[in-house]
């Protein structure tokens, strides 16, 4: 595959700007001393709608035609994904239909319902999941929106790591969270463009390490029923996502869910903000390889800060 | 009393600056939705050891001479102060006693004894707390620190105030928890110089209502035993904040405990920083007041974000 350019993945910042926050870059005096490295928070918790998640959905949007914009775009998710794409879809005056399992949180199906998202129940199964999305487009010819698995999610996506250079300077090296691969995908396309040097991580729980699995095995082996507290990092990586991770990464850090929930709580007593299990993944692989990161200025993306408040992990 | 002069409190935020952090000020869509209101919210939870304390603290210890400094401070407090008179004193090499009840939650003498803190247990009541500090200022002839009832703590306070101001504009309203009166009576004399038209507000615990009580009798009224989640606001007002409060605040607004944690829930999901449930007390007020406040400029202090974690209100 070929990948976009520096001048393509700068466009697609440029193209979203003006639809999203420019979010915060937090430093914190603790977490140096903690890690005995200089650390860079791109808080995408401050994101509209919580999560990273909007970067992608919104230049998706932006790159379709007047023509298909006027159907609507549609996902089948459960998770952040849908909220973003039903927000984007919701400022750019067009349809999104979302189609989520009957057992959803309310919380969620509100969330998605709260920012506009036409919502369409199915059966908790990946099957009926995608054949109800097939059906609405079928009926409605919206545009389906794939999660990650999209070239153009992932440029979207990018541009948290370009918002994150200007205002840290020069990384040695960047952290992210990987569940499907489109953050980590687009953070190491726009991170070598921006230091050929900079050295690229993945941070992925122990108990849905499909990324590193396939990345050994040199082919994408997905993790079946995944289990961790980190839920937006359940998914498996995809055929486009999959060869930028194996070509521009250095290693996937696996962590434990102990160590999950411990980095959270440390974020949010420590740091005073609110970043979701799949968010604090990046700090406990910065403290399980502490030796590694050592001394070195280190850009960390906190992905998204969306928790239930009434079942929380801890 | 002589209140002191515009000159004297930027001169106060002068000094401390370099030992304090400049916290954010933070907008937010949703809360202006909610509230149909222009919030301003100034993040003291991002202050330094977590709450705005730090500000009072540092200016006290800043004020003493050379002498008086090598004997060290002290202070009789379970909360913020205690964390707050800790960390100055390190920060300036002295030492600082700290009286705190043997009963105090693990996690406060904690944190006093990692910010260098020297703590002295005694029994928990009111009378041990004073006669343990009496004895040690005895010994040690070290200076005894009020944690608001005290111009230098009050000018140090005013800080956070003139900031916001400095970041967020004119304001056409300010609100602050009061417990004490310590950041209240600071905020107060430093909105008045800043805009004489601002009107500044009180948000208090109906649980822990001393000061709406004290304003309409015309004299301190103290708190007898209140119980509150808002545990920063259970001190009652003295000598020197009651006058300046009575003075220049045009009223106290009174919450329901229920109010104050789903205002802290509510910041916590919507705005993902941490709070604690006396900062909430603000917004509560604004949201109890929605009438009023509508349309208005308004800035609130979150007074700091100092969690027991596992122990959660909610």
């Amino acid at each position: 595959m070929k990948y976009p350019s520096h001048t393509e993945l700068i466009a697609a910042h440029k193209k979203i700007q003006q639809y999203i926050h420019r979010t915060a870059v937090l430093t914190s005096s603790s977490s140096n001393i903690l890690t005995k490295s200089d650390l860079y928070f791109k808080c995408e918790n401050f994101q509209k709608m919580g999560a990273f998640k909007m970067r992608g959905a919104m230049h998706k949007i932006l790159q379709l035609n007047p023509e298909e914009r006027s159907k609507g775009v549609a996902t089948h998710s459960s998770g952040n994904f849908a909220q973003a794409l039903a927000l984007s879809a919701n400022i750019l005056h067009i349809p999104a239909f979302i189609v989520m399992p009957e057992n959803a949180p309310e919380v969620k199906k509100k969330a998605v319902a709260g920012y506009g998202g036409k919502i369409f129940e199915c059966e908790p199964t990946l099957e009926a999941r995608e054949k109800t999305a097939e059906q609405l487009i079928d009926k409605t010819s919206a545009v389906f929106c794939h999660p990650y698995n999209d070239i153009d999610v992932i440029m979207g996506n990018s541009s948290a790591c370009l918002e994150l250079f200007e205002d840290a300077g020069k990384l040695d090296a960047i952290i992210a969270p990987v569940g499907g691969g489109g953050l980590l995908s687009g953070t190491a396309l726009m991170a070598k463009y921006l230091n050929p040097h900079c050295l690229v991580y993945g941070a992925e729980p122990m108990a849905a390490d499909d990324a590193y699995r396939s990345l050994k095995a040199g082919k994408i082996l997905p993790s079946i029923n995944p289990n961790t507290v980190a839920d937006g990092l359940k998914t498996s990586l995809g055929e486009i996502t999959f060869p930028i991770i194996q070509d521009l990464v250095s290693e996937i850090i696996r962590v434990e869910e102990e160590e999950i929930i411990q980095s959270m709580i440390w974020i949010w007593e420590r740091m005073k903000i609110i970043v979701e299990p799949s968010a604090a993944v990046s700090l406990a692989a910065v403290l399980k390889r502490k030796e590694f990161f050592r001394g070195k200025k280190t850009g960390l993306i906190l992905s998204g800060g969306n928790i239930d408040m009434m079942n929380l992990p801890f």
